[in-house]
């Protein structure tokens, strides 16, 4: 009955609408000035995510410069390690930093006991967010998947070729199957929560799935990712999730047809006419302009979304970008996209 | 009748072999306690580059040790820049900086005047390089793919996400046009070189490949590499090129098809199965064990390397890695390999 009025949860569903629905990954964010300053007052990006108050504000904010069809809880993929017991801090200009992990002895100090202790301000803000948000608009709740969580666990920071990371997962597969399913488990606790919270789909940002080779992206980023959408599954049968396997390439097949999942993120360097003849078909895609192109605006950007519309909005489609919108996004282009996509 | 005694060639020209030829991308380089110490005695990174004493010494290392079925010239993609006018430095620890270029105005400083002088020692360390390789190893030239290159003109130094890159060739894409040609140029005129100085076979190296979205990419990575090997068949008709769109993904197919290469590096994120029902039969590929199984070693590196065989050596096919070796390699790792590809 709700649903039926929500078009991203049509999309998810399967439906094939005139207008696509469109929401835009990290659209609470530093482009806009009332995130600034709602930031600034917060304190810490991490005091942000863990303050009710301030999470709800933020997630709100994008909704009304452009009404789009879904909200996303306001957290980050790291407060995982944090609720198992890591040590997480957000350095200006630095990104996240956690004491490494990188062997078994290290996961001895990690557990699930305080979890949804740690979680309880961000179930509150979902029980909030879903009380607030408006009545066609859908609420996603969301975790990053545990191969790209145990990343940063591993590494201890943002990485580029992740060494530390895929050096324990190959040398010691048995090892480091501990620490992915560690996060697997407490993926499922966290999500189940934010469902019963009021979260209407999931999405599982996979961000670092193109480091893997073929028997990785099987074992460390598609089985655990099976794990969850099945238990999810168990309490919640008719809840959609999105997978987001960002650079799986060709994998993303493979990464579909395994996991069940209901809709499928495709980051920018997914061809479309591949996208529309093999994934469509058996899911719902969602993506995947490029987030420089929303910072360049003009004839470049107004071509390519055409080009996905066109590509994409014959089979169950959601328009969204391709990767986080980025701070330096002037808010007027978000205006004239949201403009192109509702036709107005 | 020499192309004839060298596997390496033969695979190129669609040969299938029961032992296939191997080399390894980066295969001079810190892994090797004999490069450290010639490395050492040459001074900087960029010294080594251009003294041709030192240049050929360490390419030749490797061959001692595992007899590869080629050698790579030992030089670094970054040289293009420097010898179109670009300042450059290697900062330890740090990798390579230039003073980055962020429009058509920072264009106008640099020229193909000096480019012949500038490459010289590296046209001399290919020619010494032809006449000291054993008469089974063939000679790789190479150069960095322009997008590639670009990205290293225009960031100034390694980057994540190639922000600045993307939002110039987004936003003024006749201005980062012109970036791309004079690039593109002056790799034709170093590549010709590099041939007429006894290179066999060309690689292009497009690390940076899987940032761009599917038009960018067709732009910035497949329209100019169209351009060199037009070039290049012009005055060698007969030369074989690799091309190594790494993280291409789906769109490696079409690279294929508009390069017309005749070898494809494959990263590890590529799926055997995938490669070898819709590339080999286009074209001879090359890959693509993950360099950190080879890090690791024991039995996860000797099932994957079987997999490979077992998967792609049913064709043309040139066994190597997805990506360059890692300084912390195992030496004896690497002779494990050779011996596992060799049947001995």
């Amino acid at each position: 009955m709700v649903q039926s009025e929500k078009k991203f949860l049509k999309a998810l569903a399967g439906e094939v609408q005139e207008i696509p629905p469109i929401w835009l990954m990290r659209q609470a964010g530093r482009y806009l000035p009332e995130y600034r300053a709602t930031r600034a007052e917060a304190g810490s990006f991490l005091d942000l995510c863990y303050s009710p108050d301030h999470a709800v504000e933020v997630t709100l904010q994008p909704l009304r410069r452009y009404d789009f069809d879904a909200a996303i809880l306001f957290s980050d993929i790291l407060v995982i390690p944090q609720a198992l017991g890591q040590g997480l801090s957000f350095v200006q200009g630095e990104g996240p930093q956690l004491p490494p992990i990188r062997s078994g002895a290290g996961l001895a100090a990690l557990s699930t006991d305080n979890l949804h202790q740690t979680l309880a301000p961000v179930y509150e803000t979902v029980s909030r967010l879903s009380e607030q948000i408006p009545p066609t608009t859908a609420l996603i709740g969301f975790a990053g998947a545990p191969w790209t969580v145990a990343t940063y666990m591993v590494e201890g920071r943002g990485s580029k070729d992740f060494a530390h990371t895929r050096r324990w997962a190959y040398g010691d597969p048995q090892g480091f199957q501990e620490l992915i399913d560690l996060v697997t488990g407490a993926t499922i606790l966290y999500l189940k929560r934010q469902i019963a919270a009021g979260a209407e789909v999931i999405q599982l940002f996979e961000t670092w799935a193109g480091v893997l080779d073929e028997t990785g992206f099987k074992r460390w980023c598609i089985d655990p990712m099976v794990k969850i959408t099945a238990a999810l599954k168990r309490d919640y049968p008719d809840l959609p999730v999105i997978g987001f396997p960002r650079a799986a390439g060709v994998r993303a097949l493979d990464y579909v047809k395994a996991t069940g999942v209901q809709g499928l993120g495709l980051d920018s360097g997914v061809p479309l006419a591949w996208a529309r003849d093999y994934l469509q078909s058996e899911v719902c895609v969602q993506g995947n302009l490029d987030p420089m192109l929303l910072v360049s605006g003009g004839r470049s950007m107004r071509t390519e979304i055409q080009r996905i519309l066109n590509h994409l909005n014959g089979g169950p489609f959601i328009f969204n970008l391709g990767h986080g919108i980025t701070p330096e996004t002037p808010p007027e282009h978000v205006a004239e996209l949201v403009k192109i996509i509702r036709r107005l």
